[in-house]
């Protein structure tokens, strides 16, 4: 008998006690393993999730998780060998594990990336702009997410045993919420493999990481408010786990990644290379069970019968079986359930490719075919019937509006694409059936080099579609992250919302520093710590000597006549430029120290003219500081209010620097 | 008998052909209009929605919408006194009919204001950065949001006739998408004359707006994956609605916003009177009927008396009747309800103020006492059990982390408010139960002047919460907005990208213009109009005399040195504000035109460093083209690249300026 797989809960490996069910290669028909989750305390592994996991998790980072998940994405890098040859008894080729595999392992690193660059360094995210609330400014609001304190249960598909679990798995550790994995049956032995190699790692926090092969038994029972689910699987799953008891009653978060008809269109215009090029791509690449595979391709009605032979003229030539171009659906069970889509789809239309009750490769995995058949787009079977396999339906279409039509019937899709070089039908047929997708590919001659496809999702990418696709919403960058996290709106005076956000808010207390605050390090920095530097005067010959040097003559400074009839000005007024240029004149130190450069300048706004005659005053407050772990500095931004005379703020704006590190000096 | 309030569906108004259910003024118990929806052809009104709402709402842009919400907002304000009238019946003192008709107008007024400050003057919102899926540049990807094609149907709760409908309506129709208004019937009259007003106005397009007077019937089975419903009410009702099947099975969006059991918890050190004064206007506004009114009031064990003398103190001197400061609950039926619950709460704890089985004011209408309870934190009924009138529970705890766990015990609530001076503890409390609320309210002597309460949601926030309170989220400014409009990654070459967003992206084709682009007019101008300039090249001289011209002698460009000693450097630099003077010598056109006024820079980087004796050029792309229906001009965004003589780009940033309009000039 084959080894029963373990799962990972509580932070040690449970044995089931009993046989368990028995997986089967899908080449050679092979038991592989046997499954069973008899045993398992899942209410105890949730509560260990969120009172071990959770805790650990939250004491660290934004900047740390995104190391940990980088050494995490190099570990599994260095063992991706041994996860193609399980992935192999998937009925995977060697290409569909890399897209499998690799997939999996850039989304972690990709994430990893991400967060240092996108997420601050720190412990919560604030969101958006702070909000005046009051016209006296001590009462203000601000947006701050929080992670939740429940443990996100992700449930994934038999088709990508190690992309699913990890796609899932890297924004939720991001945000600072363990996982508790459950991998569909048929291939778990990979996603358990994979989970072996992430566990013996020792890499990440004890409870971040929990894995279920086989049955979720009753852990659903047991969510609260603060768990979430994310669902990746079959529409009639994903409708019974969103009307669960215990989701319904505690509206704990429910995303779900469904079968879909997506579509792509050739357009009249449209590469037919590139169209059939894509649809053979996508019918044949892991056997056609992706869930973003194009089902329905639409194409000019008159052009069917020539996209129709050459898609033919391409499939023929992908061999199938066990060292063929083309694996295996994952069962036997699962080739039967497809035969029977495909003769839905049949009695609307007709094959023209493939012979889908035939066993294709040696006649012992689950081998199929692959199947092309032509439809008719007002019959409703193409739009409904999902083959989840290497199978597709070419149906006809006479006109842009009646292809938008077409499309939308699918009832919301994960993905789409339009193959035209012409840029108003694709606008057209875009925006036309952007509500119904979460994902549209625009396929031509400019982007066909380096396009990832129809099919692939993408971590900075929104993956997920309304509707019948589930209503989900999983990756699109650090939105993936923040699906995780409680958004909470702040309201507060600017002193407690600076205290609460670890970042300086405009009203907020400035504390002049004894020394110049140029002169301090990353460590001795708080945010609010502030010079005043001026006044600085500034005159008409300040003004014309800085046009002649710089070459900026705009009438508004040198013409008094013509600044007099500007409706902003009325007279002639300062260069904005020359106003921050005299700015950082009057706040920089010169000498060496700890501030090493400033490398930009954000949301630089000119509030009001200066005249000749003003006098410029400025105040540098610093209001964020990012330190990075891995470099000897971090980057500290400044509100910097330049006023004039009379208080008024004539421009306001961050100046980006770069600060050392103490221990760097 | 009275007249029977009045469906508006299908571009008319609809009378029932029944006697339909009487509604009661909540003062007097007189009969104030009858309520029924039979006859209404619900599937036809969604479909009325979708095929005529829908299509007239998308041919507008967002400033279009933004401009007849705010006409509509001030047809209203016109008429409020009407609905303060009105709102008497509902049992409404005069101030609570302010806080309901005023707040209403206030969220259509805000929302139209910030959607003309925050959306562009567009039908789709392009939203997040463009993101580079290639190396060459030729793949890029960016995030579209498109108006959900369905009806956004808004079922609202008694409590808030006139704000609760707004609230909805505004971010729906700024979305693009129409509403269907369906109010809770004991307030429906209000409701309905609101709606009236509406109609009357003439402003909205047609089937912008319809709404159910009476039972919703079958809407819920006739809904599809592009409806969505927003829900203000009962948890109970909230589980059965999110669990409808034609909810689930279409993955309908669905927000909830349910009772909750909010908390205020006093510091150790905060102001008694502060917390109160919140506590005692949260029992009393709207008689306590706010899904946001304070259940749970948190003190120091110590404190426990004083409170509760103070708070006593107050409510003593609260009258209620109907002319008294306190109003009526909005019926019978809801008084015994409150009592049912305040039962259940004195089962755990004490009532020391009130007598809930007295009818208060003259005993007619629907009038109860404040009621105050102390109770025991430990207990289950504190934390589960809603009464939804003028009744709260003062709770003692010991410590802050006790403090956190008691307030956690409510299970997700909508607000919550913390009243200290003391950072540390705020800072405690406000994080540790930031992700079970959806708004926190901080209250100290800094802000409480102009603090807005703990019970007001405000447009600008966002206003549902997790778990208990539904999971919703609403309001939030332009993020209410997209909640009624889908997501879609688009993948494309920049070109096309350029086309689809109505934005110069990078990497797409820069057209150089035959004259000057800042003598183009708005309607002139195009993304992708360019201007390239230059080279200036800089001296050492440059440097110096800009250093000593604007006092900005920072080694990195003065001390050759230190500059080499600087990692980033390794020899003198040009200041980075001498390339953008520079670059704007280059760009500008001098005399009198179109542009009216540079008046910001945003995402100023300065990417590759300057060396004496480097020659700039800088390309200038018209990038984004915003104009102001109301204005002679608009906003025009230039992409700036300066590079050097080796193509390089040393700074990177966008120019904002003002462009008129041609028939201003």
């Amino acid at each position: 008998m084959t080894d029963l797989l373990r799962s990972f809960v509580g932070g040690s490996w449970h044995t089931a006690p009993d046989q368990g069910r028995p997986l089967h290669d899908a080449v050679t028909g092979a038991e592989v393993a046997r499954i069973s989750s008899t045993g398992v305390d899942f209410r105890a592994a949730l509560e260990y999730g969120r009172e071990v996991g959770g805790p650990a998790l939250r004491a660290s980072t934004f900047h740390q998780r995104a190391a940990l998940l980088k050494a995490l994405g190099q570990h599994l890098r260095e063992h991706r060998e041994e996860l193609y040859a399980v992935s192999a008894r998937t009925g995977a080729t060697l290409s569909d594990s890399k897209f499998d595999v690799d997939g999996g392992i850039g989304v972690l690193l990709a994430y990893a990336s991400k967060a240092k660059r996108e997420l601050p360094n720190d412990t919560v995210y604030v969101e958006g702009a702070v909000e005046q609330l009051g016209r006296g400014g001590t009462f203000v609001g601000q947006h701050l997410c929080t992670p939740l304190h429940g443990v996100a249960v992700q449930i994934n598909a038999f088709n990508f045993p190690v992309w699913g679990p990890l796609e899932k798995f890297a924004p939720a550790f991001l945000a600072g919420v363990p996982s508790l994995v459950k991998p569909a049956s048929p291939t778990a032995f990979l996603t358990a493999r994979l989970v072996e190699l992430i566990v013996d790692s020792g890499l990440l926090p004890q409870g971040a990481l929990q894995f279920v092969a086989g049955s979720l038994g009753d852990t659903l029972d047991h969510l609260t408010g603060q768990d979430m689910v994310a669902f990746t699987g079959s529409a009639s799953t994903a409708q019974t786990l969103r009307a669960h008891p215990a989701i319904v009653r505690n509206s704990v978060r429910f995303s779900a990644e469904a079968d879909s008809l997506n579509f792509s269109a050739l357009g009249p215009d449209g590469s037919l290379d590139l169209f059939v090029g894509s649809l053979v791509t996508e019918m044949t690449v892991k056997a056609g069970q992706k869930c973003t595979a194009i089902r329905r391709a639409f194409v000019p009605a008159d052009t069917v019968d020539a996209v129709v032979e050459a898609v033919t003229a391409r499939l023929a030539e992908v061999t199938v079986g066990p060292e063929g171009r083309m694996g295996a659906l994952a069962s036997l069970d699962q080739r039967e359930e497809v035969r029977r889509s495909v003769k839905s789809l049949a009695d609307a239309g007709r094959v023209v490719f493939g012979d889908p009750e035939a066993d294709a490769g040696d006649g012992r995995g689950a081998f199929l075919s692959p199947v092309l058949l032509v439809g008719d787009p007002e019959r409703a079977e193409p739009h409904e019937v999902e083959a989840f396999g290497p199978v597709s339906t070419i149906l006809p279409y006479a006109s842009t509006a009646q292809l938008i039509d077409y499309v939308a019937r699918g009832q919301g899709s994960l993905a789409g694409s339009v193959v035209s070089e012409d840029p108003a039908f694709v606008r057209e047929v875009v925006l036309g059936v952007a509500p119904f997708h979460g994902r549209i590919l625009v396929l031509n001659e400019k982007d066909a080099k380096e396009s990832t496809g129809h099919g692939s999702p993408l971590p900075q990418l929104v993956h997920g579609g309304p509707g019948r696709a589930g209503g989900g919403e999983e990756m699109g960058g650090i939105r993936g992250v923040l699906h995780h996290m409680q958004r909470t709106a702040i309201q507060a005076d600017p002193d407690t919302l600076t205290t609460l956000t670890g970042r300086w808010v405009p009203g907020s207390e400035r504390r002049p520093t004894e020394v110049h605050p140029f002169r301090l390090h990353l460590e001795e920095l708080r945010p609010g710590d502030t010079l005043v530097a001026g006044p600085r005067r500034v005159t008409q010959e300040d003004v014309e000597h800085f046009a002649e040097f710089t070459g900026d003559t705009f009438y508004a400074h040198m013409d008094a006549e013509a600044a007099a009839a500007n409706p902003l000005f009325g007279e002639r007024v300062a260069h904005g430029y020359l106003i921050v240029s005299l700015a950082a004149g009057l706040f920089v130190d010169p000498d060496p120290g700890p501030v090493l450069a400033n490398f930009g300048v954000d949301d630089l706004r000119f509030l009001t003219p200066v005249k000749f005659g003003d006098e410029l005053t400025v105040t540098l407050t610093c209001k964020q500081l990012t330190p990075r772990d891995s470099a000897g500095y971090g980057e500290v931004r400044w509100d910097a209010d330049v006023t004039r005379q009379d208080g008024e703020s004539v421009a306001r704006y961050d100046v980006l620097t770069l600060v050392a590190k103490k221990a760097e000096q």
